[in-house]
């Protein structure tokens, strides 16, 4: 498929020296379903030429380029003085901007410089300032909010005082958003993505885009089985992202209209289904734990938990959902042998013939959970984290699950994963949920 | 302080499309020690021209220039040829690297094209390919890994095919590592930090960085409290990183030889902690759930936990530190009412007069959960985790903590806290920790 080239910078000292930045599949896929794909992404320190250099060099490569922050009140956000410098134009105080800012927040004066925060600023992440900060203590400087580059077309912000900007020159664009999600990502949605669509001549619906949402095949193993689908379709866009016990296969179409392209994607995710099966447990923004919620919902059924080697985190991702707890009446964490009997009534008789980590103590976890709680699904998870704990036969990465309900029947399995201890305990979390998944279903 | 500049370009389609670049830090604290600041980021999909163009851009500006990724054995894997091409140099197949790889293979030939991963490659994120991949199924073309820049060192890969290679052009260094952190991290401390010193001339020891990791205080109290110190001690260069309910303050700087420079890291250290007092939990990589995990060692006390709106999250967190289960016995999800009542003894009372989320139910979940797992201490969390259930009184975050200890001493606390459920679920699991530190220590 052919993409238009897009390029993000992403300004903020932080992101240079120790915040990790998470806008990416943010701004991916929404660029995605506008015919755009990010050629290339920069994070830059509040520094105007290192700025400024990047949005030139980004220009020339590609036909749309994003910056995201750096338009806050204090001494170290450039972007806006960055920009005008790239682009070769002025920055001029709008007076229709000060206009705005007044009426949202109730001032017959703008104040022309209330920046106690500027030496905080320098450090800090939470740019792009509101009247207050994430956490109070900082002040913005109105008056250099208002100043907006020649030829630009304002965006409003409706969680701060950051104007977006959209200057268009040639055949190429460049948008300026606010670094704070809550901030540019409304602005995006409500006004950037139709300006970028007219610009660029995109009909509205003809580029679509599908996230499946795959749990219990490795990627290497979802990759084959899709293999056949991706050469059917050979037009389509493929991309693939392992996670733990998980991945995403996303696929991104292209048609003359709306309905030629939904034609297209439903023609692949129906091949997609076909291959993967139950595989897949949603798709777009749905996860394992929503998918497990939705289910006890629909039913009107409740679950608990039996938790040894998660230590608490298959709870915790279930209770990630609003509203969990109208299903989830909670669990026990057995991370000693004596709790797994004395709450759980784990036979010792069970764990010292078969262990702690085995299907039979699985399965009497969730057994006493379900007693316990007086649910009508309850799970166990026990297994093996590491780094250390391991035996040849029962090695670092074993996971014994058990899942019982309504019906009295008690089913086990096992997983053995690898890597790191917090990699293996979510990956058991997926495992777990995924299993939840194709029982209550 | 003056930092030599250095820039970061790290490659693969997967990091402009879906996933999350976490190496960022990894790469700046390094670099710091070594005198150098990452003045950008760059992520670039694996095209051979973009990869070039960025590399040449990037030299232009810093000077000292890195790649990470794309060294794997298939066709979208660029680097080397993009670096080549970039300098304007040769790529040439080296019979000594051949030599090394047969060795550390046991083979005596080395296939020339065993390439059967390459479809899946192209869409995969274990790049770099060991000899298998992560779960298998890819296989590496060796006699690629074997092409080395005209004038390159070379720099082996304990843990796969890809050598690291340095070029240096002028005043100028480029270093080409592989993509997986198990194959560049140790590549790099026991070789690259090395030659990166010699040639910038940079003596060890003479930068320094301290983290300091902080807990209870928000970024912007934090920096209150730090600003005395940073103007103080001008020459430092300080940044810090908000987390949740947490924070990290790390400064840097550069002394004569190592001991001058030890001196003044600890001048700064001894001032920041004057202000800080107890807010500063630890340093480095140190965590608080490690931190809890050494008082109670070294005390040879144990821990049980009861928690509501964390979900077991609690739990998790300090069952993340290996050998967790030598003192963590367990905890208790009480989502429900019933379950707080019944499991862990919360008089009914208490529930309807109070409501479950108050000082007084934390109170008595804490007692309820030391009885039941019979350890010194037990820990407790009840609060709104939101976006529902949240009345003018009772707001979402608001959080009510307890810790019980061997004295029989119940204390209890309380939390408001902000923004998404999930978040607020970290700031109390993290405030909850926080208090078990102070209380154990």
């Amino acid at each position: 498929m052919d993409f238009k080239k897009a390029e993000l910078i992403c300004t903020g000292s932080e992101l240079i020296s120790g915040k990790i930045n998470r806008y990416v599949p943010l701004f991916s896929g929404r660029l995605g379903e506008l015919g755009f794909r990010i050629a290339r992404e920069h994070s830059v320190g509040d520094d105007l030429n290192a700025v400024a250099g990047m949005i030139k060099c980004a220009l020339k490569n590609a036909d749309l380029v994003l910056t995201c922050g750096g338009l806050g009140a204090t001494f170290d956000d450039v972007t806006r003085q960055a920009a005008a410098l790239a682009l070769g134009r002025r920055l001029a105080y709008s007076k229709y901007a000060e206009q705005i800012l007044k009426a949202d927040y109730g001032m017959k004066e703008l104040p022309a410089n209330a920046c106690a925060g500027a030496v905080s600023k320098a450090y800090g992440h939470s740019a792009g300032g509101g009247p207050a900060g994430l956490f109070g203590g900082q002040t913005a400087n109105f008056k250099n909010q208002c100043l907006i580059i020649d030829g630009a077309k304002m965006a409003k912000n409706a969680n701060g005082t950051a104007f977006g900007q959209i200057v268009t020159s040639g055949r190429k664009m460049l948008v300026i958003l606010p670094g704070p999600r809550n901030e540019w990502e409304p602005m995006f949605d409500a006004f950037i993505s139709d300006e970028i669509r007219e610009f660029f001549k995109v009909k509205e619906g003809t580029v679509k885009t599908l996230r499946l949402k795959i749990a219990g095949l490795w990627e290497a193993q979802a990759e084959t089985l899709l293999r056949p689908v991706m050469r059917k379709f050979k037009h389509a866009d493929y991309t693939i992202l392992a996670g733990p016990y998980t991945a995403e296969f996303s696929f991104t179409v292209k048609g003359k209209n709306a309905r030629a392209s939904s034609k297209k994607i439903s023609a692949i995710e129906k091949a997609c289904r076909r291959v993967l099966k139950d595989s897949v447990y949603g798709s777009g923004d749905e996860t394992l734990e929503g998918t497990v919620g939705r289910l006890l919902e629909a039913k009107g059924a409740t679950l608990s938990a039996a938790e040894s080697c998660t230590g608490g985190a298959l709870g915790s991702a279930l209770t990630d959902v609003p509203g969990s707890s109208g299903y989830f009446m909670g669990g026990v964490t057995a991370y000693s042998n004596r709790v797994k009997e004395r709450l759980l009534g784990v036979g010792r008789k069970t764990i010292l013939k078969h262990g702690a980590v085995s299907g039979e103590c699985a399965a009497e976890m969730a057994e006493g959970a379900k007693r316990l709680f007086k649910t009508d699904y309850a799970v166990a998870v026990t297994g093996i984290a590491g780094p250390g704990g391991g035996t040849e036969e029962k090695p670092v990465g074993l996971v014994h699950f058990a899942v019982t309900g309504p019906g009295g029947k008690t089913r086990r399995f096992t997983g053995n994963f690898r890597r790191t201890r917090t990699f293996i305990k979510r990956c058991a979390v997926n495992a777990a949920l995924d299993a939840l998944r194709k029982i209550i279903q």
